[in-house]
């Protein structure tokens, strides 16, 4: 037992200090470990095989969807990335240039592309002709690098995983469209698959994205009680399509510039998915993104017949199309249970010389630690039940956490109140961003989204008491 | 009519210009286009299509054989590039260097990847200690990045698509093993996938890997009579586990240094596809890896019921799991069957009123032109039957011509009217890189693979006269 007590001891527990928590259970679950590249992490085989399930998830949805994937360069030259102002200036500071090839100076210096807009424009420019080239429905899976100076794994890294979705069409309601629906498929992913409650909404004019008229954001809420931005989508209007000269031929025969989106997810929502379910033992995974859904532990596995019955269970698990990891190593049970744990697997499966007899085993659930003796002929109905029901316990118990965590506020000192309860502070604002401002300014908070479900419960704003227009979410944020 | 003309007037053809020819089909059939930095890319979605066929089969193959992805920074700092001496000769001339972060220079320059060896083993040093750790089978996939001068749409690239494994292991014995194992996953890739026949052999001391000690290759043939370096995978010894202080304490308790191999295929594959079996219609793709394996397009579609019918019977084929495509656009038949023909759609299915009125429809395969007519309600077996038989014939096709264009050669002379009758010459080889050299000074070609078959046919060197020691394949190289 000397082992377990010391694996659970290497885990800071989340009270004394939360964001040392986050980095154990990042590095001590294996999912990632630091490169000699300053926020350049490398993804280990488990926090990878993690961000797949998100991958085949989304790219599922998007094809069935009518989009198609493509790969554009990694490399934006600096002329053509400086053709939009508005987008340059919010990506400039945090840019990495390359300046070297082939041992030559490179004329046109290479931006190592922090986001493609301006490549898909440049492409947008030379295939878009015609009403009968619309709508272009592109995505793209690549990397990215900002050159960041405070990183922290997932949540903010000079380079990190995601989508780009890049869309062009005819009208402005069409592209409007495009990034809802979008967004929705985002806010599945969270239903459905993380089981991460999003607040849906709208960023404010100050925190929208660098040369979008609109964005659309999925926000998570943090049990310390940040905002963890998780996702957002674009609707750019046709003002790239206007710098970039991309016009087609209409159905009335003029020419006319297409509406355009663009929206991602990236490698952030591992850092989500850590914190919104994690405890004090580790990861706890959601079982549609674990790669590992059950882990088999043999118990006496000396005494004979362990072994073979817990390998014709783990083959009926994996026969029924589970994620299933059979342990035979040498381990103490004892230091498997917590080692597992550590690493979120949704179900435990103890199988031992009793059981067999018995002709039942046992399944333990990391969600809550529950134990139920399942009937091995009725195994894998019972696992793909118990599957489920932790999915849906995990949603609700984040859902409800959202619940109690998002306060009405009446006015700056409920505010102050709020954030430091660990709260959403929900205010009535009058739509202005010297409001906006003083918020950041005294709390360091910022609006996270003015949410698609308007309840409003005040006609003035809480800040400066003028006539309220929208009901914001404020929050500090990673 | 007329567009379809101007469509097969559109493609150089072979024999007028093979290398326009390869260029126009790339650009035609939507698989590429340039972007505004030479050499880097874009990867249209008809393209990354292809490429994803590919990776889904590898990537299973790659789990199977209990591999798992990883995914590492996409840049290395110069210092830890420049740790393996052999290593960095090899890829120093043609790197992509940024020197600029966050708008300040940075210390030590980044390179961006152009293959990721010294990462891996920097992580592998971590997390490496016991021969319980090993072994240790990694991949990932990713783009990298070479600064080349002469740049080739997928043949050749200052940036391309590829995966890269990456494993350790306690013996020698081990990690050849593993090299010789993954060339065979690529070798099957090549016959049950690509259609492409491959000859598997070992690269010269001369033509292997910077850092490797033993390179493996599959080497195709393409019609103009020069090799395609498909894939390679390499055996390293422990030099850069020694380089890189890696080391296991082994099952007698002492400290080792592990061996390790690197294999990878690129985009370049998609290059060999195209050149394999294109002809002056364009693309012909095989069934498996293309994008479209059915188009249905009807025939006098104003008639009444041509258009549902044709819905219903792609809907049955889609049912049925093959990757179908009806156009119901407005273009003429004529058009359509160009169009697909340049795409290299496998099977075009024909539905007409007559057809439907017959219950049957026309199957047009693209590989040789021939049609079948066939029955509503056989259709789904057909279809599975005819796909089947195009990916044979089309092997079939395709290994002949590397049959008879590898040539025996038994002096200089003999090589040279292989090589410029577009020919492999195979030699007898006395085993020294003077011969080797004399071969690449005289005729500008290289040692493509000592093939595993060895099956001698002289007991002299064809180069020098000396006593030969192997079978080589000589050929001029993409």
């Amino acid at each position: 037992m000397g082992k377990e007590q010391i694996k659970n001891e290497s885990i800071t527990r989340q009270e004394d200090d939360f964001a040392q928590w986050y980095t154990d259970v990042c590095k001590k679950a294996e999912l990632m470990d630091y490169s000699s590249v300053k926020g350049f992490i490398i993804y280990r085989p488990y926090g990878f095989a993690i961000w797949e399930q998100i991958r085949n998830y989304l790219d599922f949805r998007f094809k069935e969807s009518g989009h198609e994937n493509v790969y554009m360069p990694s490399v934006i030259p600096e002329s053509l990335f400086n053709k939009e102002k508005e987008h340059v200036e919010g990506f400039a500071p945090e840019t990495l240039i390359a300046t070297i090839g082939g041992k030559a100076p490179i004329e046109d210096r290479l931006i190592i592309r922090p986001t493609s807009e301006v490549l898909f424009c440049e492409h947008f420019q030379k295939v878009i002709n015609s009403y009968r080239d619309l709508p272009k429905l592109y995505n793209q899976w690549c990397s990215v690098v900002r050159w960041e100076k405070t990183t922290r794994p997932f949540l903010r890294g000079a380079e990190f995983l995601w989508q780009e979705g890049h869309t062009m069409h005819e009208s402005e309601e069409e592209a409007r469209t495009e990034a809802l629906k979008m967004l929705q498929i985002y806010d599945d992913l969270g239903k459905d698959v993380l089981a991460v409650p999003f607040v849906k909404g709208r960023k404010t004019d100050k925190e929208k994205f660098a040369g979008a008229e609109e964005t659309y954001c999925i926000e998570a809420l943090m049990p310390d009680g940040k905002a963890l931005q998780s996702g957002t989508t674009h609707y750019f209007g046709n003002g790239f399509a206007k710098a970039f000269g991309i016009q087609f031929q209409g159905r009335d025969g003029k020419l006319a510039n297409p509406y355009q989106t663009s929206w991602g997810v990236s490698t952030r929502l591992l850092g989500s998915i850590i914190m919104v379910h994690g405890d004090d033992n580790g990861l706890v995974l959601p079982p549609k993104v674990a790669p590992i859904q059950v882990v088999v532990i043999p118990i006496a596995s000396q005494k004979p017949g362990v072994i073979p019955a817990a390998r014709e269970v783990a083959k009926t698990l994996k026969d029924a199309g589970f994620r299933v990891k059979l342990d035979e190593g040498d381990k103490s049970p004892g230091w498997k249970f917590s080692e597992y744990e550590m690493k979120g697997v949704p179900l435990r499966l103890e199988l031992g010389p009793r059981d067999i007899e018995a002709g039942q085993c046992v399944l333990a659930k990391r969600n809550d630690g529950t134990k139920i003796t399942v009937k091995l002929d009725e195994l894998v109905n019972a696992v793909k039940e118990l599957l489920e029901t932790i999915h849906t316990e995990m949603y609700q118990r984040a859902y409800k956490f959202v619940e109690e965590h998002t306060r009405e506020c009446h006015s700056v000192e409920e505010i102050e109140q709020a954030l430091n309860d660990r709260c959403y502070a929900k205010v009535m604002w009058d739509g202005e961003e010297e409001s906006e401002t003083k918020i950041k300014e005294l709390f360091q908070a910022t609006a996270r989204a003015i949410p698609f479900n308007q309840i409003p419960f005040d006609d003035k704003c809480a800040i400066s008491g003028k006539p309220a227009k929208k009901v914001v979410l404020f929050g500090r944020a990673y």
